[in-house]
């Protein structure tokens, strides 16, 4: 099976001009297919500011009434999609902006209202991978804004996480492939104070010994959750590292 | 060779929730391949509006710097277009959105600053047929939107008849092309006040014989010359008429 590399970057690479622009050098220089997800939330939290309409978070997810679904369509979809598919095609990428609307790339259903009502937001149901792998086949590189569509003609803000973990998985049918999520960090760390304590490799194992010794906790806990069920859903290998090590060897922490 | 037809809808037909709706359930019955290119500019300058940013038109054209092709990018290649892809997809419809940029669809070049200096607005260079048939033939129903892009990394904002007529062009190499251009009245009026006053079939001859006599006047020369030159290049006809017949036979004025 021919390679590919899913890379996940988070909206503060994207937002600022210098750290796009080396993105989207490292991004073209990295060999075989791939597919950038992106997300944008500081663009969408600062649209919305300044069109008076409130941000609401729980717990790092964006509540999303009818006005906010309207300014992640914009920001998300129009904005920093198609600056990073412009930017790509200056460098040689052939790059295809997509929401999961597109060609219906990603089905989802608006979440159940539990404890806390996130408006529209979709959780993800199916990537539809043959098309995607169809694309990528033929040298096209998706890029894949965080938003998806429940069949019924609407969209729906969707982690962007998360459509990076299931695209993987669904494309792992067709390619190898290796899941990068970029982060803040150089990797997932010992000691959260010590760039340099990066734990190199972590399996089902360690994680449970190092989440009960409370090394990995909080935000990580997910992280490394959804990729080692990636790997266990036919993703070769989940990379957690910075955007600005892409490209380079024995960087960041693999998860297998 | 297989029928295609590519239809145009200005900005007030896509931006209200009612004709939306209509236009979709129209354009969804419509039989054989089809692209639809759309406009948006009202809620552009809706959005610039409530951003505290002027719109300054030239003789209908848009005046775009930086701010505003931010916005043009979030409205036309976020809001508007994602939201038809989506309307679509939920009647069965195939759709992907698309700007110039993604596939390098349309390339373009900045406008030169003569008179005046419409910022960033491109002029059309050469649309990629051959992929749009491709993806046509495969079921794909292309939903662009009025954005182009230099290959250097900009984004261009596009007129949307040019773009329909230069990819009906393109297009016409692969299909037998049917252009269709909505707008505000029921076709080309020999008598502006009188909506039943459609001229029911244009050519180059009276075409002229019609500009001389002053039936034709003002913005509808440009779009019934646009039409001949459309025509001119190997479309089939195209059609000027409202966005509520189509679908409608003997409707509108045929320009052939």
């Amino acid at each position: 099976m021919d390679k590919l590399t899913v890379i996940k970057v988070g909206g503060k690479i994207v937002e600022e001009e210098e750290s796009l622009r080396d993105l989207l050098d490292r991004f073209a220089l990295l060999p075989g297919h791939k597919v950038l997800v992106h997300g944008g939330g500081r663009s969408a939290t600062r649209l919305a500011t300044r069109l008076g309409i409130e941000s609401r978070m729980v717990e790092g997810r964006r509540i999303t009434d009818a006005e906010m679904l309207n300014v992640v369509t914009m920001v998300y979809g129009g904005l920093v999609n198609k600056q990073i598919v412009a930017g790509l095609q200056a460098r040689g990428v052939n790059a295809l902006g997509l929401t999961g609307a597109d060609m219906n790339a990603i089905r989802s259903e608006k979440r159940p209202v539990k404890e806390v009502d996130y408006g529209f937001v979709g959780d993800v149901n199916q990537v539809n991978g043959d098309m995607l792998a169809d694309l990528i086949a033929k040298g096209i590189v998706p890029v894949m804004a965080p938003l998806t569509h429940d069949g019924q003609g609407h969209l729906l803000n969707t982690n962007a996480d998360t459509i990076a973990g299931e695209t993987a998985k669904a494309l792992a049918r067709h390619f190898e492939v290796t899941l990068v999520f970029c982060f803040e960090k150089r990797g997932v760390l010992r000691d959260e104070h010590d760039d340099l304590s990066v734990i190199p490799t972590i399996d089902r194992n360690l994680f449970a010994q190092l989440t009960a010794e409370g090394i990995i906790q909080g935000g990580m806990i997910p992280k490394v959750e959804n990729s080692l069920q990636a790997v266990e859903a036919g993703v070769r290998q989940v990379i957690i590292t910075q955007a600005n090590a892409l490209g380079q060897p024995n960087e960041g922490t693999v998860v297998k």
